[in-house]
């Protein structure tokens, strides 16, 4: 038998292996010193008391005959949490209906397995930097990739080329790992491309919680004619500190007109063939992070990754070093000072600084010069951070 | 844009959504019957108390800071699971390598995905009538699907025919829906013919737990040469309950011969691709049902519902109705009386007997003439279940 030979075609990622090495072999050769790191993307605050009650009481109900759950009727999810993600995009201004939401075990998942449904061979459209997800999901299933390059210049958030053509757009707003979010006239431009092309946009909003400056879309069905061209696929992983619980939702509307075949069905066949719904009691925390007391409870966690982000967007600010992000989104993409490379800047703040981040060329070759830091840590490690990287920075005449 | 056309050429499955219809028109027109139903394969006991401790234990862990779990490492869960899932097949005389082990979300999921890492357009060989998701999945995937018939004269355990050449082999045992489950010597035989054809077996193992024979294999694993050819997908849902909670666990052998490639390496990338692991919280309930308490706990009731089986099967014995399971499975498949058609004897059933059963034939068309009657239920239901089917058969003289 063969296997799927795409899968020769993955370059292997050393992005976060490499990190870790260098970070390990650092701590060793100076055990006394602190490393902080700001690399990983990773919540750190534990699951709010209204989710921890969900979780409880769910499982009491597991324990009991009268009230324990089996197989969910439907692998798209239960109706109460549906509901819930519907009233979600009311209040954002959306009007969806319950069979245009499927509760995922996480975006990740949704974001490879939705490509189950798109033709083979297809042509796709991929922001770079990105997200090494999105790359990887398509060489496997053999579908051609383009790039739309991310620059300083464009704030990171490129407008579509209409000489070329695609079937399948990315867009992630806020971006993970540049932290640039589209404005309605940005996502209107990509909306307005996708229906003159029969294009698909697929949308990952999974930093939509992040967004606080008033007019930023939030979801991409804030467009007029996005119902019609493009599948949102999101998280409770950083809205409400899932990463560890694995809970997800996905848009899938009834009338896309970019296709001929209907998609929401073809995506509720293969949810229903090859997965059988999400835990019962995950579904019953996800239904209390979107309940009153969990948005109020969760939206001050995101506040203080916030805090965090302002914190070190304000130092940079300070230093002169440019950047996008830290304003919406939980990243702050700096550019590295005197045109260093990527990898030589990671280097200097590990030694110097004694500073974790990520290098940005490993999210993509627009990356190379830039490095991502993460905003999901402590507060007083942040500031720690910024103080010591500037520091090194003034000794090491970069600023 | 194109959709993945593979997807026109699914047969809608009416089964269960037929079943659903019949059985609420009966109810409404006779609101006052008690029908029983023993068409679902669903568990119905609570989880076991040594679960229940575990899930609210790690519960608890998630609303603290210092032990609060985000992002699994490895999509292919936390080593304390898969080195309880090792510990497992050495109990059953099997040796694996942690990394030999991957967590999934279910059997459901991980069946499905596995063909990810298959080339598209093999041949296929799967064995009718089966688990209608097989087939579905190939189809969706453009495989090209060949049938083993099981019949009453193989027991419904089909061995492999030298003559015809494929690239994968599905096996479940014991079987659903035919309660059918093969030995040692049965399973030789297609470990014999995988290696000789450089043919890969998928061994669905879900449920092994119901397996009581001694000399009866648990896993395809006890064969000699499995470890060369064989991928084993297997689940916690019925071992221990787990339908709504969603835990499984694959084993893809580091050494399989079968294919140039290396399997295991394209499976990991697989998973660490398009999943993000399985709940820290059900990962650690997963533990506990594999722990020395949970094993027993679980094993009582497994043993509850083998009883149910029993009864049953001793029912069609004394009526002298044919049948496969029901000894070391959930499932009883019972040959329809004088040659009736499976959906016949289903209406007959309904209206007669107030009794719902699955006909077999919505599992492939060598179900047709036999209806599965699932031990899932409560005892009583079965115990009056079979005296109202006993008593119908006479009635009409079917027996």
């Amino acid at each position: 038998m063969r296997a799927n030979s795409n899968f020769d075609r993955l370059e292997q990622s050393y992005l976060f292996s490499t990190v870790a090495r260098k970070v390990a072999a650092f701590k060793q050769a100076n055990p006394d010193v602190t490393v902080i790191k700001m690399g990983i993307g990773d919540v750190t605050q534990p699951l709010a008391p209204s989710i921890i009650t969900a979780l409880s009481q769910a499982t009491k109900e597991m324990s009991q005959a009268d009230t324990f759950r089996g197989y969910c009727d439907d692998a798209e999810g239960y109706e109460f949490l549906r509901a819930a993600v519907t009233d979600h995009y009311a209040r954002l201004g959306a009007d969806l209906g319950l069979d245009e939401v499927f509760i995922s075990d996480g975006a990740k998942s949704d974001l490879g397995n939705i490509l189950d449904i798109i033709e083979s061979g297809s042509k796709i459209l991929i922001p770079d930097p990105v997200y090494p997800a999105y790359v990887d999901t398509n060489v496997m299933n053999g579908n051609t990739i383009l790039y739309s390059k991310g620059t300083i210049e464009n704030g990171f958030a490129p407008l579509p080329d209409d000489s070329v053509d695609v079937d399948v757009v990315y867009i992630c707003s806020p971006n993970n790992p540049t932290g640039a979010v589209y404005t309605a006239e940005g996502l209107a431009a990509w909306v307005a491309y996708a229906l003159e092309h029969n294009a698909l946009i697929i949308f990952d909003s999974a930093y939509e919680a992040f967004i606080r400056e008033p007019g930023l879309p939030h979801t991409i069905y804030e467009i007029e004619g996005a119902e019609k061209c493009a599948i949102e696929i999101s998280s409770f992983s950083k809205r409400a500190g899932f990463t560890g619980v694995r809970c997800g939702f996905t848009v899938v509307p009834r009338n896309l007109e970019v296709c001929e075949s209907n998609l929401n069905a073809f995506w509720r066949r293969r949810q229903n063939t090859k997965f059988n719904g999400v835990p019962y009691i995950v579904q019953r925390a996800a239904q209390a992070a979107l309940s009153e007391t969990g948005r109020k409870e969760t939206a001050e966690q995101v506040d203080t990754y916030l805090r965090n982000a302002q914190i070190i967007g304000d130092a940079f600010d300070s230093m002169g070093i440019a950047y996008t992000g830290g304003r919406n989104a939980p990243y702050i993409w700096a550019r590295c000072p005197k045109g260093m490379c990527s990898w030589d800047f990671f280097d200097l703040m590990l030694e110097k600084a004694h500073c974790v981040a990520t290098p940005g060329v490993g999210f993509g070759s627009a990356g190379e010069g830039f490095v991502r830091f993460s905003a999901f840590g402590r507060t007083d490690d942040c500031k720690t951070a910024m103080e010591r990287i500037q520091q090194m920075l003034e000794e090491e005449e970069l600023i």
